[in-house]
């Protein structure tokens, strides 16, 4: 076969600066990581980069898009079903092994939490709203209560945040310490077990 | 009064240099700040910060026990009373508080684990294995396991540390979300709720 020429090679170009920045920005959070850091991993020349992403910014929406958009398909599939029990442990079973699978996601909104830039009220304002207000219908019971009662739904949602964030995020020291690997099969299943006990 | 010279003021400084470069860490991680950082902060000139901490690991290291040993006394003060439900409770609740105090704690946690470089190593040898020796006696039921229970008992302790370190890594998030402050009372009181059911 001939090399691909145009559109084609453009797409992987563009495919690869993306897989780039996700592993860095990752590794490192949005300040301690540069455009030159990620044309060097992906081994092509910093103009090469603007032809694809006009700055550091889009690139980092960009590749957040790529991450979080399925993310959203996902939980409408799961609020489109009639709400039950089994739902319930089907959305979090479904939320955990979407993080799981995309294990620099979790990483990414750590760094943007810790770091409370520009990158967290991104993320709040195009994708976690909207993703609590689906969290919301997935889980009624934490959305029609009283004012007494917000902070304990608060707190509702934040634990479980923190659970499946978490299990990500924090798994290089829980990894070591209990001598497991996050990504096992067995582990996830005992996880969540323990995320989806009543 | 006359202002004290010598060993107070030496003292003074020290101190300031550690709330500096936990503030600083906590925020940027261990890469993301340089030992100029810290002294600009500080006000001070790069010479004096070697008067007191020989090198950026050094001071690390520094920053890190004075926050991490106190934490210990706590869970050998706990350890010491007879198990009881009471006192499971009574560990999460200190455990919460302690991190709820001093937020830069669970942060530097968190940048170690994301970055897995060799502060990470220095975190689990010095200060997490023998965390976690004592957080066995505290929760008994956790260690007296077959091999087949040992992943569901890895599960329950990440999932408690997940709670309580995001408790504090996330707030950033959860606080603009929710519209809640992570450090008041009622939203401590609502999580501990949360986290000691039964």
């Amino acid at each position: 076969m001939l090399p691909s020429m145009g559109e084609p090679t453009q797409k992987a170009t563009a495919e690869r600066i993306l897989d780039a920045a996700e592993a860095l920005f990752a590794k490192r959070g949005y300040d301690g990581t540069s455009l030159a850091d990620v044309t060097d991993r992906v081994g092509i020349r910093g103009p090469s980069l603007y032809n694809h992403f006009k700055n550091k910014r889009e690139l980092y929406t960009a590749m957040l898009a790529r991450r979080l958009d399925p993310f959203f398909e996902l939980l409408d599939n799961l609020v489109a079903t009639p709400p039950s029990a089994a739902r319930s442990q089907d959305s979090l079973e479904s939320m955990l092994r979407h993080h799981v699978a995309h294990p620099n996601l979790a990483r990414l909104i750590q760094h943007a939490a810790l770091a409370e830039g520009d990158q967290l009220e991104l993320l709040i304002e195009r994708w976690y709203r909207p993703f609590f207000e689906r969290v919301g219908k997935l889980f009624p019971e934490l959305t029609s209560v009283s004012d007494a009662q917000a902070a304990d739904a608060a707190a509702v949602i934040m634990g479980f945040n923190n659970m499946i964030l978490g299990y990500v995020t924090l798994a290089p020291l829980h990894g070591r310490l209990l001598d497991l690997d996050f990504s096992k099969e067995r582990t996830v299943e005992s996880y969540l077990r323990f995320l989806t006990k009543p």
